[in-house]
């Protein structure tokens, strides 16, 4: 599907939306006035390849220990602000590439506040609405909670931009996947905002793994987000390890080797799973996209490894090795990863 | 959104379609000639939850040891047939529950045989469309893959309608995920077939596991899909625990322990990981639906936990133990995680 057409902002270096690629992001555990702790958790989150870290500010005192981290961060830092708009000014002052500013819990005269000074650093402002604090009272209270969701954090946006403000992103995260889902595409039906997509409370990461590839993926396979989160009660380096990995297995970044094979079923002629463990490990270090296919099974093995840049198929007591789409070589078994990596390398442009 | 409405089928005792719960399956990696090894498999994809298991059953030969391994199964089985339609013909007379056919490898004349002996027997096909093996030539062969595997499947299902048989189950697997769910859902706006929702040649299941969960909770999420299969190239009551692990996160098959809790960020107060986890084994035995909340953090906590059915919520030295929204004890940190299994208990109806 045609991706969604937001509108642009930068955050430090870094664009989002107007065709910029998805960006990935997470949060940092420590508290912030942990400055040390901090940036080690920033520094681990960018070697696993964030582009972006948010840090939870509570208040202005902690504002100043923000600013200390963000002098000394590898990566622009967005800081998470709630309930008192002086936090979020304290955090723009100290260098914050961006804000996140919660229309359930924020005094909204204090957003005019916030939306002068970041339009004087030029700096964004995520308006994050979250499934936890909507404002369940007044008209329309009984409405879906995707609507109420939506409608709430619109209508701040809608806010910022009467006062003259326009680089806002959004989010409107739930803990359901389904409500999160129908928020978003509500907004994106509704709004060019750039869109930051996550669930909130997701829970261990093996439950919350699923639950937001579902949710997330759901959303970026219909072109809708321009940066993702995942939550996990875990480490900041493994969200985005995982970030990276959804938008790899939906060929929205590609980067290193994607290896296809069949599952190992009852057509099969070769241990499988072993093949393809042994040219993951084998290709690890490549760095350049590459889709390499190990298939063991005559349905869709010649079919499937013609779709990619090279591949290697055993039939026969020989493994044939493909390079986009023609077979080049008949090797030996022992002799097949060792002439996959020359030629991944080769096709990469290259060495170990 | 509303579930698609679709036909329903039967597969030995599992209904399948027409507001039947959404099954998962897999499939053995033994050959059938491993009668043994297989059966082995069967029992552990059933001990994981499997409700339907397929064996390739790859010539007539084969459909005999098909039939002593369907006399011994625990759970229903399915043949998977390629080429041949008297294989397809001899899975049948040895008690398949259901037999899937490939359009796009398989003497279109043979269909005709196929469809009578289902017929008399009572049991459903399944059309099995695969990228891999899409036809591409003749009218429309320039049509993108997704529409192209959509409507040779959907043909076949129509020449089966004509042969008057109607218990037929559908299947567009690609090796992307875009495509896949683009079939899907041409398949799900021109048809009432039960859908059985998969991705071909996943790969490994560190990769496939996210690919398979954005593809095919995307479409759960649409409300298409009558049965699920995750693809590893790994073992196949793995991919059952992940079938039935997507289908929990999305809400769809409540059983056991929910755990929610925020990402341990800056604004936690506790060790949140380490709560979750202790939380996680503490609960592990209990089978009836429980949604239990394990909050750190002053902004979302409240509010979600008032949606679980129980919880914990830390907060000046003492841990609030929440039941459905209201705090009802203040516990010492240490006595925390066994009251919240006695409440769990005693709310799911079970004892250790």
């Amino acid at each position: 599907m045609e991706p969604r057409k937001s509108r642009r902002v930068r955050i430090g270096g870094v664009d989002m939306g107007g065709g910029a690629g998805i960006t990935v992001q997470t949060m940092t555990r420590s508290r912030v006035e942990e400055v040390e702790g901090s940036l080690a958790e920033i520094r681990a989150a960018a070697a696993s390849g964030a582009d972006l870290v948010r840090l939870a500010v509570p208040n202005p005192a902690a504002a100043g220990y923000f600013g200390r981290i963000a002098a000394r961060s590898p990566l622009p830092l967005v800081a998470d602000t709630h309930f008192d708009w002086r936090t979020t000014l304290a955090a723009i002052r100290e260098g914050a590439a961006k804000v996140r500013v919660n229309p359930g819990n924020m005094d909204p005269d204090g957003l005019a506040r916030v939306a002068e000074a970041a339009g004087v650093r030029g700096i964004p402002i995520r308006v994050g609405g979250n499934s936890g604090s909507v404002r369940r009272s007044g008209e329309g209270a009984d409405s879906p909670l995707s609507e109420l969701l939506a409608q709430e954090t619109l209508t701040w946006a809608a806010r910022l931009e009467e006062l003259g403000f326009r680089d806002t992103v959004i989010s409107v995260k739930a803990s359901e996947a389904a409500v999160t889902v129908r928020a978003y595409r509500l907004v994106a039906a509704q709004s060019d905002y750039p869109l930051h997509l996550g669930l909130t409370a997701a829970g261990p990461r093996e439950s919350s793994l699923l639950k937001s590839a579902a949710a997330i993926g759901s959303l970026l396979l219909d072109g809708i987000g321009d940066s993702i989160r995942f939550s996990f009660t875990g480490d900041a380096a493994g969200e985005v390890a995982a970030g990276r990995d959804l938008l790899r297995a939906l060929a929205l970044r590609r980067e290193g080797v994607e290896i296809i094979s069949c599952p190992a079923c009852g057509r099969s002629r070769v241990e499988l799973p072993e093949l393809a463990r042994e040219a993951r490990e084998a290709l690890g270090h490549i760095r350049s996209p590459l889709r390499v296919a190990i298939m063991g099974c005559e349905v869709n093995g010649p079919g499937e490894a013609g779709d990619a840049d090279l591949g290697l198929a055993p039939g026969g007591g020989a493994v044939h090795l493909f390079i986009r789409g023609r077979v080049v070589e008949k090797l030996p078994p022992d002799r097949a990863i060792a002439r996959l990596a020359e030629e991944a390398e080769r096709l990469g442009g290259e060495s170990r």
